[in-house]
């Protein structure tokens, strides 16, 4: 897979279909992976995204220690080491090599990159609402494979039912 | 269509997977009807949605004024109909009138469902996070279309572009 550099400024349309995502985090020599959809945009540009972490995943410790994590966007293709990432915890399994994923190197945080993943965004915390675990997180690099035109990205309904990405259409929307 | 009522339990999976939305609202004698695809589940249950409204939009101003509000989920057939929501403005648009769009009677609050919508959420504000234009929603009453096994919601890539909900696959997912 062949990315490259992506406008910050088009950020928002590869998360505002509402894709599942992978959240990948470093911190000293811990690493973890978390599968999570409950996402949205904040602000066009720079692009901010928030996101609910809980508490309850090992992923909240390593992004409250380092302030940074990867948002990787997975598709069809890799659905069932999504599923895989989302049923373990970062504290008993070394995601990457338990499912067969590829740590790519990040040029601007310390976080590791998910290489299957067509997209691939770089991040930094910038803000914080505790009384929700919502982290707000400012998108400060992005790598894209843009010969994949219509991703197959997964989107969670629930219970091990995920509907995937179907056929683009055009409408007359002047919406940004 | 034909609606029931349907559990509060099992909202998030039909916000989940980032459909583009029609937020309505009304104060007084004001409605409006916005396009909106900047949400994301932050509780099960009860369950609260987050979404970021832009005072810019005249739906902000009836938000803030009235504190309810109705997530409806519009599907392709009416894909017209959304991105014309999206186009106007409700300060100069009786919206429901200019894109015949069917006002329906909520029970728990005060703003109109839109009927063509195969799920209608009744909504309280329960939370603002003014830094971001976020209001957070308590979804108090659901009505949703139980006919419709897959519905076909649309995600907003930008500029007139939607990808359309395809098809829904399972995986060995544990995830709630």
């Amino acid at each position: 897979m062949s990315k490259s550099d992506f406008p910050l400024k088009d950020v928002y349309g590869l998360l505002e279909t509402g894709p599942v995502v992978l959240i990948s985090t470093a911190w000293e020599k811990k690493e973890s992976i978390m599968a999570q959809s409950w996402h949205t945009m904040i602000e066009f540009e720079p692009p901010i995204v928030a996101c609910v972490i809980s508490s309850l995943n090992y992923s909240h410790e390593l992004l409250d220690k380092s302030g940074e994590c990867a948002i990787n966007i997975p598709t069809l293709e890799i659905g069932e080491k999504v599923a895989a990432c989302g049923n373990a915890s970062g504290r008993e399994v070394d995601k990457f090599k338990a499912f067969s994923l590829t740590r790519g190197r990040a040029e601007k945080i310390s976080a590791p990159l998910v290489m299957e993943c067509h997209a691939n965004l770089e991040c930094k915390v910038v803000d914080r609402m505790e009384k929700y675990e919502l982290f707000f997180l400012e998108v400060v690099k992005a790598h894209v494979d843009i010969s994949v035109h219509d991703p197959k990205t997964l989107h969670h309904r629930g219970y091990g039912a995920f509907m995937v990405a179907g056929e683009t259409v055009r409408l007359e929307s002047e919406m940004r």
